[in-house]
């Protein structure tokens, strides 16, 4: 069993992330964590089934397991499929010892860790991340949650995994439209927390567009190390854990404006980052060059940094539902230099409404 | 404010049980605890709220609170009424710092606690207890739930509150069969950990069926007590906490086989007591004058010690999609003498299909 390395996440329940690791050796790794007695619920999709199922079975032949395939895309995040998964996971004997492998990206992930919160008041899961959103954010954590339609992840946990089992292959077929999702996100925990990671972007900008993996394998590396640095200090997202949602009270405004259709979530953060970093500049939190920079990256690595024919007030009335936010307060995370971000709780209006313009073109 | 006695429970997140505490006086208590800005999100159903939710609302003048209505009974508790809850709860702008009041029986309590461990991946609640059942038992122990066609209780979390809040007086507007699922906990309770109760109960009996409130104040005191000391010594349900379990996997399949309608869920632990104890006999853990206490004192507080015309099989093949069970095996809990309970773990299907013969009548 080969792990390129290692990283300890503290939570209530303190797990690792293994990175480099291979989905045929995870197996072997559940052995020796619990023994090979209890019963394994594999949750995945077809097509993420299709790509490695064959792979992680071949590491689990000592155990006794079910598969259990959930629709792919957000309208799987459903309490509907989370009662269909019960069902499924009552008609195999899946019981209080049973455990959980979450096998695919985010929605996977979000939907069999929730699953797996609640099945009999919880049972132990394993994030085995396949996508580049998954593997450098979703995964890590312990968040988890189903949509309802009143609100985009509006139930869920916080419910640490047993481990995050990350195999980088996974990447090489992973579409181009996929990867963005994660280099958003990517580029996002750079601004935030890591400005050496901010220059490996730029200063490796075409091998990331040409998909080279050790440049991946780094990046991802990095990137979810920022992100763990985060949960690390602060599980339950009090404090601290709020800088993560960097670009996401613009993006989440744009994706439901579009019903979660014709924007990716990666899209909705990169053009959400552009509208933070001009709010930044606008209060004097960031100079010009710097906004320049974030710009460049964004919108050197194939992301949008604008929008097309929004109208602002829309916009910011759907910001107003953001569930960070305390008493209708709006709250915002603003970048104070490439590599560092702030809380902010009293953002006006009209600086938003100025930021929004600023990224929506006719 | 006054308050005749508080526990303190050990957990995650420790908290506090209130005994004696008037729901006038709630308010007062959240306003010291967490101050007045929170919103408020009372969850009730109609019955319990024509009889209290007048007196809880005088002392939350200074909050801003929205009154949540459910349905009374085990049909309340369900995915689609959780559903329901949250669409209501974000029409009223409950945030990610409201608070749920979980006034009423052990469904509210269930239900409402569930939903407040899973909006917006947790927000606090309080337990205000009305039934003698959820007083001696529902409300303590942070268990949450809400049921599924594959099962009761299927879906749930470990969800501490962040108190319970117990007035005695709304005991003296119970209804008798509702008195008596909670007598049923407390006689469970005795039997397993508390022989002075079980001699108070035999003692004060025609005070009980008489509903003298001092006696009533001291059997839920004594009853909860039992509850607090095993769960703060096993909050997550994995070794010690099982024995709250007796009576519970006979009472279970008792009342899964009836749907869970034509039998309370006191009648079904009472009856499963009685099988526990013949069962415990027949092992030698128990003598016969055991029995015959427990025998006496169940039916002399005018619960079923046996059910009629039920086909034993069915009854025990039902005993196995019992949660707590491994691997298929049957976990049963046994008194080995009256105020002390273990776990069996080899018990037998013809030894529990005897027990079973033992409390069915033709």
């Amino acid at each position: 069993m080969r792990v390129n390395q290692q990283i300890e996440v503290s939570a209530t329940h303190p797990y690792s992330i293994f990175l480099g690791a291979s989905l045929e050796d995870l197996g072997e790794f559940l052995e020796q964590k619990i023994g090979s007695s209890h019963h394994l619920l594999v949750i995945t999709h077809p097509t993420v089934g299709e790509y490695y199922l064959q792979r992680l079975l071949k590491g689990l032949l000592a155990f006794q397991y079910d598969i259990l395939y959930v629709p792919a895309g957000e309208e799987g995040k459903s309490l509907e499929q989370l009662s269909a998964l019960t069902s499924e996971a009552v008609a195999c004997g899946a019981d209080r010892h049973s455990v959980v492998l979450a096998l695919g990206g985010g929605v996977i992930g979000d939907l069999a860790g929730f699953f797996a919160s609640i099945y009999m008041r919880g049972i132990p899961f394993v994030q085995i991340p396949t996508t580049l959103l998954a593997q450098v954010d979703s995964s890590i954590g312990g968040k988890t949650a189903v949509n309802h339609p009143a609100g985009k992840n509006l139930i869920g946990s916080f419910y640490p995994p047993l481990a995050v089992w990350t195999d980088f292959s996974t990447l090489q077929t992973l579409p181009w439209e996929e990867i963005q999702n994660g280099l958003a996100e990517t580029i996002k925990h750079a601004v935030l927390g890591d400005a050496e990671l901010f220059l490996f972007l730029e200063d490796h900008r075409q091998e990331i567009l040409d998909r080279v993996p050790e440049i991946y394998r780094e990046l991802t590396t990095r990137s979810l190390q920022v992100k763990v640095k985060v949960v690390s200090e602060d599980e339950k997202e009090k404090g601290q854990r709020m800088l993560l949602n960097l670009g996401h009270s613009f993006g989440h405004a744009l994706e439901t404006e579009a019903v979660y259709r014709g924007i990716t979530h990666g899209q909705g953060v990169s053009i959400g980052l552009i509208a933070a970093a001009y709010l930044a500049k606008a209060r004097g939190l960031i100079n010009a060059g710097e906004v320049q920079r974030i710009f460049s990256l964004t919108k050197g690595l194939g992301l949008p940094v604008s929008v097309q024919g929004k109208d602002p007030n829309t916009l910011l009335h759907l910001m107003e539902a953001d569930k960070k936010n305390k008493n209708g307060q709006k709250i915002l995370i603003l970048p104070d230099s490439i590599g560092h971000a702030l809380v902010v709780r009293d953002a006006q209006d009209e600086e938003i409404l100025k930021a929004w313009e600023k990224v929506i073109t006719e």
